[in-house]
């Protein structure tokens, strides 16, 4: 574990006892999400883009089309920030100023480069399909050099990270705790539903086991 | 309902059949999460914020520290880009490349101002308040001048906006639909935990019917 450094970049001056500059807490966090919004500027103008994503070791991997705007911009080497967030609840507190929601957040300063070898996005590739469902790229179709050519990989440095976490109890004023109102947290968690095969899938194709383990695992946590 | 002008800022090259301009589907994305991304330049640097918004007519309020950066960027009628994603699903082809997710996105290109009137600032504290549970702003108590003071809220004007939207099964090509691979659709939704009382809550205090109802509709969709 080490601590990226702090500067008036990343520094959080708003409730400082929240902030987290350690990798360990950072990676926590961009490992339990995958989805992330991408910041960047174009024309001086800023654009944020939702998108898939991938940690590996101290960078983020991202995909998408080769003409994308966002896919172009990236990989120009140009700044970039990158928020993940993951609500955890809704938080009560006795008067409105004490309402507040339980999250784990964290805010990247990336550069962005482009990935040009085949087998270097072929990992990049397998690294996101992996994240999202552990066994998924053994079982899939691999991608072909067609597929591989319209498909760009960029890969995006953390320079500098904050992570922000909030897990607690509303902090009601002392005087407040007394009033006749309802105080307490209201858990938000992701769960998924059941799988519905493809209409078209062929009828003695049987769920696979790495999907029935990623099931049942995601939805007991 | 009307249409967002659309230029090249907003137009959506990648997937135009997903893209809509249309304030019905534009307002339900927005009206159907809490947390959006904002992102903004601040010394020619692009940042990006999770924070919670809500959505009045065909602006966002949101709120925080005076003192913030993000609130101090907002309110200077500088240019905002507002993202808003909601995951619905994993979405499984047989070939990795037919790999993708079932989502609901908004990109907003707004332009932010302070309010700065005391009744105006509690006319958007309970738009967020209602927002997120209906019925709380009633039960709750109310700011004081004190709180109000230390708290800013920003309107941001929607100039323009995109939703992007995919909802639907793999698109597997026609030669790997025979392939002995399971494809198909994994939903996720978000759920909401049993409420769990603040530990100093006054014991003789009962879970109020708003938020019953809350909790009952919001894990019945």
């Amino acid at each position: 574990m080490i601590n990226f450094p702090v500067t008036p970049i990343n520094k959080l001056n708003q409730a400082p006892d929240r902030a987290h500059y350690d990798t360990k807490t950072v990676y926590a966090i961009l490992d339990a999400s995958i989805v992330c919004h991408l910041a960047f500027i174009d024309h001086d103008k800023p654009f944020v883009i939702p998108t898939l994503y991938a940690r590996d070791e101290n960078q983020i991997i991202i995909h998408g089309a080769s003409t994308s705007r966002l896919i172009c911009c990236l990989q120009q080497n140009n700044e970039v920030c990158v928020g993940v967030s993951i609500l955890d609840g809704l938080v009560l507190g006795r008067s409105v100023f004490e309402h507040s929601v339980n999250y784990r957040s964290v805010v990247l300063f990336c550069k962005g480069s482009a990935v040009l070898n085949n087998d270097e996005k072929k990992y990049a590739l397998e690294k996101l399909t992996e994240r999202v469902l552990p066994g998924r790229w053994q079982d899939a179709r691999k991608p072909t050099a067609k597929e591989l050519d319209v498909t760009s990989i960029v890969r995006l440095k953390i320079l500098s990270a904050t992570a922000k976490i909030r897990n607690s109890p509303p902090e009601d004023l002392a005087e407040d705790c007394n009033l006749p109102i309802w105080a307490g947290e209201i858990p938000i968690c992701s769960t998924f539903g059941s799988p519905v095969p493809a209409s078209n899938l062929r009828p003695e194709i049987n769920l696979p086991e790495y999907l029935l383990e990623f099931y049942n695992k995601q939805n007991k946590t």
